[in-house]
């Protein structure tokens, strides 16, 4: 962290001197509560309330402006009405503030006005150098040293205790609910930030403090959205290399279908997908149910990623393991059954297990000395990356017997998990003391497994192809400011190393091609997206006279249909086969950034949604990893004994099309190859179809 | 209930005196806990200990054999090695005892020997008329009056609330697990099951008797499998009319893939599909979370199935609401909002909100005035079928603000529950004393609503016709003995009324057809069930000629592929055309029975597992329902603009192939059309390829 980074983040979580502006000495009132929780919560440092009407406020000397107070300022808290917020901003500024935090809402969120009022709060902040948290944010919390600057009558409320976690919530309604769900599961938090409209201070720059942060082992957020991505990605990736995880929970998951309709690639990347994409290739967690946020950091404590996933099960309750296991089975998490060394280890202590994937010990396991030497045999064993224990009524009544073996194990590294099946709060509470985690219902226990299995290093770019990119950029640069048609589009991907189905262009509808028959005749227009809800394209054309009447027909469908639109000819294509059809899109995806995003064609396809998102640019590993996850492309990947397609030119075509990103001001801001065609294997992929919007012609 | 029926459940659950086969004088042992936890639980009958070795036995006369005791013997509890198990259930007979409940292990669950054992045993009792629990059970535990006659420790510790919930499980260890979360949510039990290996008494006949138990409110199953489908369904039915809800944990969910390799439609109908199918046909709620099984109850305390189910979601914490409905939104639940005169209502108290389907009343809505009017006004309004109320921490330190209204609050008949974000043990419990559903996890509560929007009356279905059953009993009865061929499972079909393609056999390959070509020739061979694999199938046959060289082609290839194969000729069949390809398939499942099962034809169909599954027979609602959920039949059912097909026609064809369930004996165990073309709107369905297996001829 920067000398500058540093000043900022103690300014915030370690203010030695807070101004509450707007600070109320009607204990009733909201804009009471910061001094009151930062006392009751016992703030070591100096609390300046600021209000004309009041000389005192709770014991405090109150002041009128912040231009009147005496000494160093750290941290200023505002909390008076929208309009008197940019004034306030200027006292900060006056006073060299590093900080200050708004609770005021009416930003942003508000419509029009608002968002104009933020936008000029913003302008003033930059100008003058006071950072801003917020607007509309509830405050933050600390808890080493305590700094309970918050308006949030949970936080005021709770009796926090510090421990290893920091939560940032874009719901500031929601962060007393997310402490005391953490209170709860008997962890402790070191810092806690409602980060509102993010208007200044964002996810990501806090985050990245908070990597720096002794007191804090792990991030967790709340988020309903990502602002800013690029900050994040980075903070997330410098997470992972200082061994803490950042582990989300997004929502926004039903909306994925919404942008699905749309006729584009780019379109059907939902933006819960591309989310998704985002956050695992920087290395964070995503969990998708509410408990997993407080239940997983525990069993990631220690953690890195790992390179491989697989998770052994012992229970002394068959019916109690499969809850948890049958989910882990549709979360495709690999569950493995034990080595034979792991079996002929617990032979010799007089313990026989068989090679089920479930090691079920029956009533007969119920036994200290066999439930740790299992668990501790596990433990040690290579065959397995994760243990999950499962106990039965006994953890409930006798937690010596499976609990406590559980505790005192040596983990050898490894994550270790207990599920309870009965409701024991006494077992569960051993078991967090003892830093084991331990889950409450198998669907959070599941999920933070799958979580962790799909937990891997964040993904590293190979360096780009210099000559690849001077040939795009120099197509690119000379279609500047055009409206690009099918051709031109065709240009780009071949710079980029794609080939196209070999083309010319006539203008006459009796002028001859240099082709060979079969081919295909389509409009050429940078107007007509969809040339063929315009009649404008016929296949199969068999010869010279069919190609005539072929070009007749496009020519007086479009006329017809798009009678403005500019028309550069019409484009004669080689029929071209192959053994699937896929789609290839490029886009910029408003939350994330730039995106590549592979389907199979077809209207099926569609319908089933079966598409793989990855941030762009991808290098080869993620490339294949994605067309290993399009379910349909199974018909190329060996299925049923049908022929394997050129799945490795396939992915050099990703790889390519992703290098969209790498473009001086990322000029390319949508591009789609639709279909294209995968051949057999070794036989390369071709470019059927193309579209290319550049930037400077975005509508 | 029968007299009959009121005796054997009267010996289960309110024995007046119990024989206890096997008792122990030895206190650490399990076979001496189920006299302990009879004692210790208030048991207010007679126990009576059956063991050689003891005069008496914790205080109890103890008699040698059952036949040295006197007076009636109400219910015998048989813990004895497996090889004596038989000689006690003799005894039983003897006696005239109606009801042995065996705790005893090593039957069917232990492979072929105990499977035999287990055979002999069921054998023994239907001669002698015992009835049977178990064998491999822990016991049954009954509230009113007290009678805890069971091995599992946790049941003898649990203090066990009596409460309207009745449990049966396959699994024995999660039996204590159940009924401790149950406790810990605050809901009591009146009866608790361990079912055992149900090699007589089933979690069916068992949940009829509940259905007429004065003390039971709801009934739920955990379950692994379904051994009884059929009394299951009937007890499902008359609890739906009784007012009780069936809610069922079934494990198996990710075994749904494993069939969906095999060839045919009816492997491709995963078992978990199946089992939906069977629970929703019959109105039994299926929740996915282990948590939602205590959780539903209460919430469909008084409820039936209805036919709307609208959401109505108010909060006063827009991210803790949101938890909830995004979830709402990917389990497909319908949240809808506030009507005009709700919101007209409201605006004449004071009370602003909005139209938006989240009524988030924000801070300001933390007013206990606000809160409650909000709540009754929902409830009483019938835009909605359902009200979920959230609430934030103000929940947790005054809960006054949100419980309090909720709890009083006139529901008007209508479903009400409430999610409250942050952990708060308290409002959950004046909750939960209140009656109202208080969900803990926003997982779980989206789940519950998510079981109850599914619950629908049980499926009627309509009487069958006469005529239909008849031609299609001729036809069968005609093939009987045979192993069908293409032309004779046509033949089924015909007879069910789904046409096929016009066709006609040939024997010598120069024979003429006096079909309209084109045509498809197609080796005729009950041997050759992959006709295509087998070079057995030539499309688009042009002309005689090309007929002509198909059919040799086809004869050369079967003959050198299939050289014992019997073949009766070669089928030419008229070329047609449709809209989509469907596979329409009938198979009796293992577990429930007879299925109908509904496909899109093709590879990437097959890939995406894109099936709708139900009981057979169907009627015409549960047959448009089923084209409906197979997403690929959007093609036909105006999918951009794309023509609509002939869904009726669709329908009636489903309908006829469900009426297989029908047939007496149901001789036929398996048919497939594949593919079953669909054409335009009006001009119906035809079959051009099918496979009919007789009972008789299965594998």
């Amino acid at each position: 962290m920067s000398e500058h980074d540093r000043t900022l983040f103690e300014a915030l979580f370690i203010p030695r001197s807070i101004a509450l502006i707007g600070a109320s000495g009607d204990a009733k009132k909201h804009t009471a509560r910061p001094q009151r929780s930062l006392r009751t919560h016992g703030y070591p440092g100096r609390v300046i309330p600021i209000n004309p009407r009041y000389d005192e406020i709770f014991g405090e000397r109150a002041y009128p402006t912040l231009r009147d107070v005496p000494g160093t300022i750290d941290q200023a808290f505002i909390m008076v009405p929208s309009d008197a917020v940019a004034d306030a901003v200027a006292q900060c500024a006056d006073r060299k503030v590093p900080i200050a935090t708004i609770y005021t809402d009416g930003f942003a969120e508000a419509g029009a006005e608002g968002q104009r009022r933020q936008a000029e709060l913003l302008r003033l902040a930059k100008e003058s150098g006071v950072r801003l948290l917020g607007p509309n944010c509830s405050g933050i919390y600390s808890s080493t040293p305590s700094c309970a600057l918050t308006v949030n009558a949970a936080l005021e409320r709770l009796d926090i205790t510090p421990g290893p976690l920091a939560v940032i919530s874009q719901s500031g309604s929601m962060t007393g609910g997310l402490i005391s769900r953490g209170l709860g599961r008997g962890v402790g938090f070191s810092r806690v930030v409602s980060i509102g409209n993010e208007c200044d201070l964002s996810v990501g720059e806090i985050s990245d403090w908070l990597v720096d942060d002794p007191e804090t082992g792990a991030i967790l957020l709340f988020l309903e959205t990502i602002r800013d991505a690029p900050r994040l990605a980075r903070a997330a990736r410098r997470a992972v290399a200082a061994g803490k995880p950042v582990i989300v929970y997004k929502l926004g998951r039903s909306e994925v279908g919404r942008d699905l309709a749309a006729s584009h690639t780019g379109a059907m990347a939902g933006t819960d997908e591309v989310a998704d994409a985002f956050f695992r290739a920087n290395g964070i967690l995503r969990v998708d149910s509410l408990e997993s946020l407080f239940e997983l950091p525990v069993m990631l404590s220690g953690q890195r990623p790992s390179a491989r996933h697989r998770v052994a099960v012992m229970t002394t309750t068959g019916g109690g393991a499969a809850t948890v296991a049958d989910r882990l089975g549709t979360l495709g998490v690999d569950v493995v059954p034990p080595s034979e060394s792991v079996v002929a280890n617990l032979a010799k202590k007089g313990i026989d297990i068989n090679r089920n994937r479930l090691t079920d010990l029956t009533h007969a396991g119920t036994k200290e000395e066999v439930y740790g030497a299992v668990v501790s045999e596990m433990l040690a064993s290579d065959h397995c990356d994760l243990v999950l224990a499962i106990a039965g009524s006994s953890a409930q009544f006798q937690p010596e017997i499976s609990v406590g073996p559980v505790t005192r194990a040596d983990r050898h590294g490894k994550p270790l998990a207990m599920f309870i099946a009965p409701h024991a709060e006494a077992a569960l509470k051993q078991l967090a003391d003892a830093g084991v985690a331990g889950f409450r219902t198998p669907e959070a226990c599941a999920d933070a497994i799958r979580a962790w299995s799909q937990w891997t290093s964040p993904v590293d770019v190979p360096a780009p192809s210099v000559a690849q990119l001077a040939a795009v950029s120099a197509t690119v640069s000379e279609l500047r400011g055009q409206k690009l048609n099918e051709t031109q589009a065709c240009a780009v991907f071949a710079a980029l190393g794609v080939p196209s189905a070999q083309s010319q262009i006539i203008q006459d509808p009796s002028d001859a091609v240099s082709l060979g028959f079969p081919v295909v005749a389509k409009v050429l227009s940078a107007d007509i997206p969809h040339k063929t809800d315009a009649g404008g394209v016929v296949l199969n054309i068999a010869d010279d006279f069919a190609l005539s009447r072929a070009a007749q027909s496009i020519l007086a469908n479009v006329n017809q249909r798009h009678p403005s639109a500019s028309i550069d000819g019409i484009l004669v294509q080689r029929m071209e086969k192959g053994l699937a059809e896929v789609i290839l899109g490029y886009r910029r995806d408003p939350e994330v950034g730039p995106v590549v995003v592979l389907g199979v064609g077809g209207v099926l396809a569609e319908i089933y949604e079966d598409i793989s998102v990855r941030m762009a640019p991808v290098g080869l590993d993620e490339a294949r990893r994605m067309i290993d996850e399009v379910k349909g492309l199974a018909i190329i990947r060996g299925y049923r004994g049908l022929p394997k397609g050129d799945c490795e030119a396939l992915a050099q075509a990703i790889i390519a099309v992703s290098q969209l990103a790498r473009l001086p001001e990322q000029e390319v801001s949508e591009a789609e190859i639709n279909p294209l065609l995968v051949r057999r294997e070794g036989e390369g992929v071709v470019a059927v179809d193309g579209l290319v919007v550049l930037r400077a012609n975005e509508a």
